[in-house]
């Protein structure tokens, strides 16, 4: 028989506990996707630095009224799980707040805030969800060559992929920030690197 | 301020009960690939018909030793979460085992046994996991053409691009297993349709 002594039985992931206190301090609704990335960003910033993960942040927001229903934080390290990007931490506590995997069924009319165009992963993740808007801050080879990270190949028309599969995109939506989290943790990461060999 | 009432701060996949017995009656070690790609097409067709989610199941195993170190199934059903895929699952549970997002770094030699190339999603979700072998049974439009799923885009090259990450890919590992759960499947969800018709 094989041996099921050691196996796990489930798996879990958890927000990190700085995020309530962190929501807290923003003005609600954030009624532009602009406003919404904002927050993206400021979580991202401070989501690398408390050592949960790399610098992403992800919310789930509906698009008319914005009232944000889930955020994510890339949980990797803290979480123990190399599935746990923003993103997909942010649709599956929409799904688990919702109570439904097809958020279009149950809750229609949402957008995934994130600050840059998903990994092959998440890419997918996104797909699945029943989320029916992408709003990212940016697309290219910048976040790769300023944090170090392999964010896997992405077919060349994944925007057209989504709009055939009735998902909205919008693009460049306070790029600059995200540059500005990307380039501060590739030097974040340098300093560390360079302290630990010094 | 941003209302977090309503919000989830955290989500739970389990697998569900029968996994257990039924993993009881497997006579280990499954010393080769195939032996392992029966275990899973056992599981993938128990998993539908119980409810849990789709045809689809996986297991992470010691290539050498053939040791199952996590056995996945399909739970989006169960769990409601869309990204609770049978690899995202198997990957999870052997993290959660092993302690560490990083399979390669704390328990090297691992491979992930599928019944078919996986979805956009979950081929993203192989690349960040640290299993360093990839067994599928097959490749191509069977199993869209048979359950009606959609996969996602997903590169052309994609066995390439796994080989270019130090990656092995066995493929067409009990083909024909596979086709007869998607064809089962395909025909089960038929009658069930019709009956809810009818």
């Amino acid at each position: 028989m094989i041996d099921t002594e050691s196996m796990a039985t489930g798996f879990h992931a958890e927000l990190p506990p700085w995020v309530w206190p962190f929501l807290d301090d923003y003005e609600a609704p954030l009624t532009s996707s602009a406003e919404r990335m904002a927050l993206v960003h400021a979580l991202a910033d401070r989501n690398w630095v408390a050592g949960n993960g790399g610098p992403f942040a992800a919310v789930v927001a509906d698009t008319f009224t914005g009232e944000i229903v889930s955020v994510g934080v890339n949980v990797v390290l803290s979480s123990g799980l190399s599935s746990a990007h923003a993103e997909v931490t942010a649709i599956s506590l929409a799904q688990a707040a919702v109570g439904s995997w097809d958020l279009a069924a149950v809750r229609p009319g949402l957008e995934l805030v994130v600050n840059w165009r998903p990994c092959a992963m998440c890419f997918g993740a996104f797909l699945w969800s029943g989320v029916q808007k992408l709003v990212v801050a940016g697309d290219g080879p910048e976040l790769e060559e300023l944090t170090g990270f392999d964010e896997g190949p992405v077919v060349a028309d994944w925007a057209e992929q989504l709009e055939q599969r009735g998902i909205t995109v919008e693009q460049d939506v306070l790029r600059e920030g995200a540059i500005a989290t990307y380039t501060a943790y590739g030097q974040g990461r340098a300093l560390v690197y360079n302290a630990r060999r010094g």
